[in-house]
């Protein structure tokens, strides 16, 4: 018998709010392992919470006693361990170069969506959060939550141009996986949900590649990520 | 047995000076694969010679009485007519993975690449394609070549931020396809071949994990890259 999953999950004001991009990474990998979850709603200044981690960051997911952290290692970790269940990766090659899509969202997708979406988070955080989340996110960008604020649109056209490889993909393939999708899509997605569950802005055009992908992954695992709650304006929790 | 392959491959002046980063793609793609290849110098503008594959840019590959042409699209033709040499993709989602390198590889590393080398094409050039090759990318790049080469310092800084997803990945395994290398490495390596062949300015610094990677594909298959003629400045042709 599996030992039970719990995830520590950030969480906004409302404890359904889940907007973290790597947080929507390995809820949908355990989804596609078939493997079952229990979300723990999780805030950025709890990190006694997940002090066992060793670390302050989620996705952080408890496998029986066993605590583990980083997208991409929890990933691997589940690959390995519950290899009977449909593969993440396809094999070892598949595994190596899902690994760059992995970095390419992480460290270009990533800050690019960021600076669309960022300053519509400080309504969604839970009250205890905001000032953590202002310090720290302006330290990071070197400037004023609402400088950031002011340059969004600049910042939309750049993302649209940070898509052209994926575009370019999605043109050829439904998912970046191939056929169905795996890993590879789990890992640049996450950045998708994470905009659409804070910001009432869309990132793509409708006639994008990349917005007609957007909808199968909400499809996908039986519409987990299209079932989200949303933050939109004049939704109540 | 298996029908012979031609290759027609993008020459400078000296017949054997081969700088095309997607002819090299194929090369090492063949070389993967075990298959001969007899190349055959080809300049920008002989499109005649290459017309029966129904456009003007190489690699061209001629199997048989087939002609191919793309190197992605002849990466999947070799990957499918030869199944069994070596692996390319590894499986069909290594395939489908591989495809978004690639298109980083194009639409986002050869732009960036191009950005600080292609000042010094010219002078590699034999004297019949100067002009085609002159103002094919002054119009591309909207600006002349003298004004690209005044650039060449802030050029060489973006291009070692976009190496970014790159270094990351190669921090943690030895080649892009994992433990060996296979089509995800040939589709990026050719950039830095075509650098190395063609211009005396390093991209990367030494200490760059990009830079181990790049003495590893000059070293794979029994040193073919390493074997390539450069354009250095005052070898000898």
């Amino acid at each position: 018998m599996n030992p039970s999953i719990r995830m520590f999950d950030l969480a906004g004001a409302d404890d359904e709010l889940r907007f973290s991009p790597n947080c929507w990474r390995t809820r949908l990998a355990l989804a596609h392992k078939g493997l079952p979850v229990e979300t723990v709603a999780w805030r950025f200044t709890e990190k006694d919470r997940i002090a066992p981690s060793g670390q302050g960051k989620v996705p952080v997911l408890v496998v029986g006693d066993r605590w583990l952290h980083e997208s991409w290692d929890i990933a691997e970790y589940l690959e390995d361990h519950y290899p009977q269940a449909p593969s993440l990766f396809g094999c070892a090659q598949g595994r190596a170069t899902a690994r760059f899509i992995n970095q390419w969202s992480s460290s270009v997708l990533h800050p690019a969506v960021a600076r669309v979406v960022v300053p519509d988070i400080p309504a969604a955080l839970h009250e205890k959060d905001r000032a953590y989340f202002r310090s720290t996110r302006e330290a990071a960008f070197g400037r004023s939550l609402e400088t950031i604020a002011g340059e969004r649109e600049q910042a939309l056209a750049a993302l649209r141009q940070v898509l052209t490889p994926l575009r370019s993909v999605l043109d050829q393939q439904p998912f970046l996986a191939g056929a169905a999708p795996a890993y590879a899509d789990h890992c640049v997605f996450g950045a998708f949900q994470w905009a659409r569950i804070i910001s009432p802005l869309a990132l793509t055009e409708p006639d994008d590649a990349v917005s007609a992908w957007v909808e199968r992954m909400l499809d996908a695992y039986d519409g987990l990520a299209r079932a989200a709650r949303r933050n939109l304006p004049g939704q109540q929790p």
